[in-house]
């Protein structure tokens, strides 16, 4: 009937109270018992980097973000079941902590994907293994892009961590570890709605399912149906908003110097649509997770969405990596092939996700809930 | 029965021969009249550069050439029925002739080609006529990497028009008409082949196409099959032969200074199968010309192959101007997403090729023989 695996299927005597209590029980005691693992991994070590293998984190960050992301998902998705104010300011704190715990595995998977594409692109393997000759053999820029990157996002890295190390002991997370031991005792539930049948939970999950679909009828299915049409590349299409207002570049004067982040700017709008879906679709998961249900068809989805993220941001690295000073161009040059090989990546993922979505808002939902 | 232009259908009653003379004599006299067209052309304005209109090079060059191409293919491949000597010299001088055309309306098209990249590329229009913000939106370098590009590729495409201007009033050219006029008189066929039925012609065409099939053989269809492969990026492939006799980039030192010209070496290596089948393509089109057949399916693939070719030149072009000394990095930035984009090109041209081309093999000949 499931497999999720942090729950049980729901009684068809529970209340949608009981369910959600039960699910938050389970979430909450998580949390706490992730909690001081995350804390001694992050301050064992002072000064070094601790060893993530999981592209999530280490595993008590791991777990501990995994808690935190299920959390926040089941207090925004039933909010109509929780006492308003204690949920909103929870969501607030949880996002917060979010933030701090996604930050160093990102760049993990940052570094290890650019790192890997750079010896993709790189490599001169002999023939019969598979990676024959690269767009970059030999190009004497490539090891000191290779370096660059790995500085500075080991930098970053190191700096994430650091402040992690520093919030995880902070008072503020002490006052979010006391709301976690509340929801493991009692969640602050309000009537009538706690009170009614546990169906009640599948009309507020089918919500976030709507919101998602609504978000990705926003999207340019159609234009990245076919492949190779240089989506993520150019011809950006016609809904992407205009980042300057619409004054084309060459209004400014070709002599004016353009700020550098234009293009960033004018990606990262572009790519907001694709972000937000991804958020909702997360929280469409654990709404199902709440009432007992899985979706392999979305955790693929949030899959191909999470990589369209991660090459989103391995191309902003890339581009920022550019405007190092002092570079050579034979290093700039091939930090410009690993930007665009990177936004092809982000362009291969709407293309993936467009060929996957379009059998899902007919008759996904209905499927899984009554499942 | 037949669209081909300059042909009409063998009557059943021709000899292979005729049939071939007849071919020969309409594309020669087109060569002998083209001839003077284009030494006006190349010559009415020293120094200045003529307009160049059609992808393929003004009328009388583009004459000239698409003669050229007719007359070294039939001689290719129907290479039996004549004098072997005398076809063996003419298809030499053919070629020596076709490079010198073809080489100022390719300078053309790569510069069209890429200075439309790189606006397309930079371009904030305005939210509305289907071309968004691309990826070097406001960025420093575009404008400089444009003027780069197109103030090489003026003077290639000078230098190319010189070259030509001076080679069409050698002695060398006017031996080559020489040889055109007494292909028009009559071409020098040998028997018994060329006393056999016009059916024989069919039979030899066909080994052109059977020559084409074995070539795509060779090519990594499976692998671009499926769309964003990366294949002309990286992971090229097992096939692929290694430029340097299979030593990795990494055993020869890092320290020490690769030749920049490692990574075109490797993709040059890389796509010659690809350029080897274009031109096998244009033969079997010919050939069936000949036969007084047309194959609108191999006039697609035809275009795809023309499209792979000029990608490929143009993704080193942009890899060579990022070697042009004293440029700033943020010039080499750009060159290097100019030259992704532009092996981008070449993997789509190879994705649709791979689409294309399965259904052909199998069935193709034998219904454009007998249409």
């Amino acid at each position: 009937m499931t497999d999720a695996p942090m729950t049980t299927p729901a009684a068809s005597t529970e209340t949608a109270g009981e369910t959600l209590s039960r699910y938050l029980t389970g979430q909450a005691s998580a949390f706490l018992r992730a909690l001081p693992q995350a804390v001694g991994e992050a301050g064992a070590r002072p000064g070094a980097l601790p060893s993530v293998n999981s592209p999530t984190g280490t595993a008590g960050t791991g777990e501990l973000l995994r808690a935190v992301r299920r959390i926040g998902g089941a207090l925004h998705t039933f909010d109509a079941v929780f006492d308003n104010a204690w949920a909103h300011e929870s969501r607030s704190e949880l996002r917060w902590l979010l933030n701090l715990l996604a930050q160093e595995p990102a760049y993990v998977r940052r570094s290890a994907r650019l790192l890997a594409a750079l010896d993709s692109l790189s490599s001169t393997s002999p023939a019969g293994d598979g990676a024959g000759p690269g767009m970059l053999a030999g190009h004497q820029g490539a090891p000191k892009a290779r370096a660059l990157l790995d500085r500075q996002l080991t930098l970053s890295r190191t700096r994430a961590h650091s402040t992690l190390l520093q919030e995880l002991r902070s008072s503020r997370l002490h006052a979010l570890a006391d709301r976690m031991t509340l929801l493991v005792g009692e969640a602050p539930l309000v009537q009538p709605m706690a009170g009614q049948s546990g169906a009640t939970l599948l009309v507020q999950a089918s919500g976030a399912f709507g919101a998602l679909a609504a978000a990705v009828q926003g999207l340019p299915l159609q234009r990245v149906a076919g492949a190779y049409h240089g989506d993520a590349l150019h011809r950006l299409g016609a809904t992407a908003a205009p980042p300057t207002g619409g004054v084309p570049v060459q209004a400014r004067g070709a002599g004016a110097a353009a700020a550098p982040g234009d293009a960033d700017t004018a990606l990262a709008a572009d790519d907001a649509p694709w972000r937000r879906a991804r958020i909702l679709l997360k929280r469409a998961r654990y709404a199902l997770e709440v009432c007992g249900r899985s979706a392999p068809e979305l955790d693929a989805l949030d899959q191909v969405l999470d990589r369209h993220q991660d090459a989103s941001d391995a191309a902003m690295t890339a581009a920022t990596a550019a405007r190092t000073p002092r570079i050579t161009p034979a290093t700039a040059y091939v930090l410009g092939v690993v930007h665009a090989d990177q936004r092809l990546e982000v362009e291969a993922a709407r293309h993936a996700f467009g060929r996957q979505w379009p059998d899902l808002p007919h008759h996904g939902w209905h499927e899984w809930a009554s499942a």
